[in-house]
């Protein structure tokens, strides 16, 4: 009897949300005696770090994407429902789900993520698309292949008003990581293959509020990156905010930049469904939790992940990284084993294993903590590390493949257009 | 300078579709004195024949289609245009584009391929989707997918009303070959990672109008295709028309019979942009071609593929497949060839070298004319071919390596479901 699986005098465990954070949870209770239900709007774990690559055409989206069904398969006790969470109802322990109605908890851990954030901005969502889901992965890659083709069309017909121009917002890891795959996109193999416009004229600008670009990272590191963008070709320009974006153009302070792309990579806020909990929310939307990651007067409810603010002992935030919310995974699963046991809650200690940030080709910094290395050997560890927690052999072994042909032939994985006939900017969350 | 690549002096060949034909007569303009122009709606060049398995999650889009810049890089007479052809103006020599607006032509190859054809019932269309492009693959792959995640969360708050159920309509080669994915993917991999649905008790329904499945091939091989499906659990009706269908069901002459699921692989015909010519068309709306492939009354304009409508030696019409189609192309250059030195064009003749058809996990049938067998032996010959002509070292290996991990584990490759946001539908061609 399959039925026989839902065991209602267990306990029940919901997890909203099936990145990093919801998934190590979930594993974390693989031998807990509860029912474990993850719940995702979609029906598959996403390797976030590796998005950029999928919006540069390097990997496939099927590469960095896996379904959450099969992660969780061998695992008894859990199962995946696919399914949106609209709304937590926190005194009554039970959350709203768009199709299946309401759901009770006995314990909740909620890790929906971060969505893109446009400091109050909510007209530029339209004009400036963010890199956070699959979705926005393959339609920036769609948006500027179709800008080298509109160009190469203007070119065989007429002339180019003025040089293709890209720009993106936001020098944190991703922008920097997205701005170095556009050059070599766009000056590597693509230059190569249009015949008519001259691509290596085209000029991607990426915009940083801050006076350096990585401003979370070790200055002399984002000195090394900034050059080595510049090297390959990338106009950086930091200490200027944007003041305005519009259809094709972003205004500095005293600047207007014509562009026939703008991408977004400056700012993310916890998902709306925080908004729901009925608690004061921190800055960026997250949830302020204790110590133990739970929610002040809810102790069977806990944040992790992008969702979830909380500084530590040295009285900095908690980054929005994959290591963080897989630690606060881990550390939750414990944590309901510890009620279950009647045992007290212990407090989170963010483990910080340094960072990695990927710049042009076979490049990259690495700064952790005392060592701080840069070039081909920090490349080489951010492979390592990439391969390492990306899930499912089969995934690891086909990046491998697109990434050892990329490096020998110096060609482009999946370079295609696909036409969805939508403008899904008007959909944003 | 890179305008010297435009040569007005020059003959100007224009090719429109970048299918197996257009591919295949751009590359047999290589040497000549002409400057070829190859137009298609999309960038990338797509491998129809595994289209069903990208519907299926057995391949991702990227491992079946390939950018046709990058097929044309090396040759230097050849420019490529992302553009949509919408007329073609036969007595002034000219095609109009969606973008680029009217373009001369001293010679025009029509190869536009066919699209979704629903006898005469437009209605049929937004109930049953076809394949034929990548967007109707990773549209049923996603309809797929989304019909099993509703049955399981159907499961898991109550009850399902009956079965679930995915009907095919037609059992040419793609219906056979879709019916037979789809049902490994059902009663495979999925039924073992959905908890609450028994997706063993499915129903995939293969109706076809003709008195046996595979009408056009060999009875024998087609009784035994049809013997594997029903092994693998696929209901086949043979000798039952359509007489309507519906939002969720579809009618035979006296039943009816509810589906999650309407597929369509049913009938194909000519591109609309067909009828821009002017000329009277033959059934399926194809062009009548003269002996040479040539527009009758325009000696200059041929038609290949899909939209040509030719009947050969033996009073058979020509068959709508990438052999003929590429033996089509690499002859209508020849014929230009002939034409640039004042040769007579020569009389086309197809060389059928047989078909395949895979019929589920590791068999097909192979019917090459006096030779036809069957089983295990026969998938390894598809396997072959296909991969031979599959365009790109990079895309074979991928491919070779998402079989051989699915042969060897039983795993499906690309599971994902991914949201575009919008109903296709209805945008059909």
């Amino acid at each position: 009897m399959r039925s026989a699986l839902i065991q209602p005098s267990k306990k029940r465990v919901i997890i909203i949300g099936a990145g990093f954070g919801g998934l190590q949870a979930a594993r974390g209770l693989a031998r807990a005696p509860v029912e474990v239900v993850v719940i995702d709007r979609r029906n598959h774990h996403l390797f976030q770090p590796l998005l950029y690559q999928v919006a540069t055409a390097g990997l496939a989206p099927s590469e960095i994407a896996y379904p959450i069904r099969a992660i969780l398969r061998r695992q008894t006790n859990a199962r995946v429902l696919m399914d949106e969470a609209v709304a937590v109802d926190l005194p009554n322990r039970q959350v709203v789900l768009k199709a299946s109605g309401a759901m009770r908890y006995d314990f909740l851990i909620l890790a929906p993520g971060a969505v893109d954030f446009y400091f109050g901005h909510e007209d530029w969502r339209q004009y400036a698309r963010g890199l956070k889901r699959l979705e926005d992965a393959v339609a920036i890659r769609r948006e500027i292949l179709l800008t080298f083709e509109n160009a190469e069309r203007a070119c065989q017909t007429g002339t180019l008003a003025r040089p293709l121009t890209i720009v993106l917002i936001g020098a944190g890891p991703t922008g920097v990581e997205l701005a170095g795959a556009v050059a070599e996109l766009a000056y590597g193999v693509a230059a190569k293959e249009f015949r008519f416009v001259d691509l290596r004229q085209a000029k991607i600008i990426l915009i940083e509020a801050a006076n350096q670009i990585l401003p979370s990272m070790d200055a002399g590191l984002a000195a090394w990156a900034e050059a080595e963008l510049k090297r390959l070709g990338v106009e950086v320009r930091t200490g200027k905010a944007v003041t305005s974006i519009g259809p094709n153009f972003v205004c500095l302070d005293s600047e207007r930049i014509d562009a026939d792309l703008i991408l977004w990579t400056a700012g993310v806020a916890g998902s709306p469904l925080l908004k729901t909990l009925g608690v004061p929310l921190a800055r960026g939307g997250r949830v302020p939790v204790e110590a133990d990651l739970s929610v002040p007067g809810y102790p069977e409810v806990f944040v992790i992940g992008d969702a979830a603010y909380l500084v530590d002992r040295d009285q900095r935030p908690i980054p929005g990284l994959a290591p963080a919310a897989i630690q606060q995974g881990r550390h939750v699963a414990r944590n309901i084993l510890n009620a279950l046991e009647n045992r007290p809650s212990k407090p989170f200690h963010y483990i910080d294993k340094g960072s990695l940030v990927v710049v042009g080709r076979a490049r990259a910094i690495a700064d952790l903590g005392r060592l701080k290395f840069r070039g081909f050997l920090a490349w080489l560890l951010w492979v390592f590390v990439h391969i390492f927690y990306l899930i499912g052999f089969r995934n690891r072994l086909l990046v491998l493949t697109e990434w050892a042909w990329a490096f020998f032939t110096r060609q482009s994985g999946s370079r295609l257009i696909t036409e969805y006939g939508f403008d899904d900017r008007q959909r944003a969350e």
